[in-house]
């Protein structure tokens, strides 16, 4: 239980605060990544009091997971985290999330999983292989990684759930960043341990498989220019989004002291 | 009544075939456009045979409004137009659009409206200013158009009504011109007359303002070598959309050699 191991350093492949499947799934995603992408990342680097932490009175906790790629791989770095923290209403709040971000010797797309659970009965998925070119300009890249792929019946095969809506971030920044077969839905129901189980994992590792076989060792290796486009784009939008997701939420939860920390570890990526 | 009016020229400012609401939204539409940017305007100066033609047998009409921008103005054209065609069901599609269109003078966003109506209690609704940058690496672009006019009110206004569901364009392309504030929405219900007066009209009318007001008359000016850029996207997003829109379409309802020579007519603004 949380009191159990309160105080004590909490790993991030523990998720010790989630349902077990919704830990399953996050645990394999993880592995996954980790397991194909062996050669290509270094251990992660983050110093223990950002591995883990928590709030002063022991309210919220959090953990993340660094691991950059090696020099010569396409991996820029993935980051694995979670979330948990107390609500006032006497629920709480459990952010789970993986990204993976290549680098500019590639422009094909990043992976991005969130799970966002409010209450027992009510989650926000978010489930996408961002683009890293401006689609509009350029229709053989969304020919290659979203048409070719089929990528849309994942989220359709979810549109079809009665208990599943459209979920709008508040961030026009972040609906912006997404795919056009980006799964972005609210998944109200008594049965979500099941409802993950069923319909969200084998999507979640669908998708994953799916980055790694055409994204991440897909070969596709782009010119010097357009590295120069590519390391802008991806730089603004990397710091957008962390901006986005951490920049308020962060000193609010755990204190400027614990926040700062937390973002000079995360710059050296971000 | 369609059999009355029936081999002769129907205009397009008529909208012959669609309930008065609708017609009256699409009048007060155009008008506005036609009215704010009048002296921005040439002529139409499509062929009769253009401006309104039909099948063999007289089950598929349309018509065509195109006005291209003068020289000196930052309009590149405004282009409406009108579908009706009978379903082997008994019952009619319906599709009236506007959109207009900016030149490179600019690179503020364009305007589109697209009402879609396959049945007298189902009509699918397209409202958007498609941005004409890549907003991830512009976030002042996402402020300025998006964020400072609030266009994303109109979008949750909608979303909050029952008989309003999220629509989702089959084409992945389309998915991707549109902005992060779009209305793709599908509206279900017996008084879809009334749904339009009540909550379509004032919304769209409310974006074509907010369109000519920040947009066409924005004096956003840009330089030289973004102009290049811009000519660049706005002919492949042109191109595309054509081609979705009408390259298959126009061949099935009316016949080749009216596909032929209407797409021939659009090819000097597309």
């Amino acid at each position: 239980s949380a009191s159990k191991i309160h105080g004590d350093q909490m790993a991030f492949m523990d998720f010790p605060f989630v349902s077990s499947s919704h830990r399953d799934l996050m645990v394999d995603l993880v592995s996954t990544v980790e397991t194909r992408l062996d050669s290509f990342l270094n251990p992660c680097g983050l110093p223990p009091d950002v591995q883990s932490y928590q709030n002063e009175t022991g309210t919220a906790h959090a953990a993340l997971h660094l691991r950059s790629g090696v020099q010569s791989s396409p991996i820029d770095f993935i980051l694995g985290s979670w979330l948990h923290c107390k609500l006032p209403s006497g629920g709480a709040l459990n952010i789970t999330s993986l990204s993976a971000y290549l680098n500019s010797s590639t422009d094909a797309p990043n992976f991005l999983v969130e799970l966002i659970q409010s209450s027992p009965t009510s989650m926000v998925l978010i489930l996408d292989l961002p683009p890293r070119v401006d689609i509009v300009l350029d229709p053989d890249y969304l020919n290659t990684f979203y048409e070719d792929t089929q990528l849309d019946q994942h989220r359709q095969h979810l549109d079809k759930l009665s208990e599943v809506k459209p979920y709008y971030s508040s961030s026009l920044y972040i609906r912006s960043v997404v795919s056009p077969t980006a799964i972005l839905v609210r998944i109200e129901t008594e049965q979500l341990e099941e409802m993950i189980k069923t319909h969200v994992s084998p999507i979640a590792k669908e998708m994953l498989k799916t980055w790694l076989d055409v994204c991440a060792f897909g070969d596709r290796v782009v010119g010097e220019s357009e590295r120069v486009y590519l390391k802008k784009r991806d730089d603004m939008s990397k710091s957008k989004t962390i901006e986005i997701d951490l920049g308020s939420s962060l000193p609010r939860l755990f204190g400027q002291e614990t926040a700062n920390r937390v973002l000079e570890a995360l710059r050296e990526v971000f």
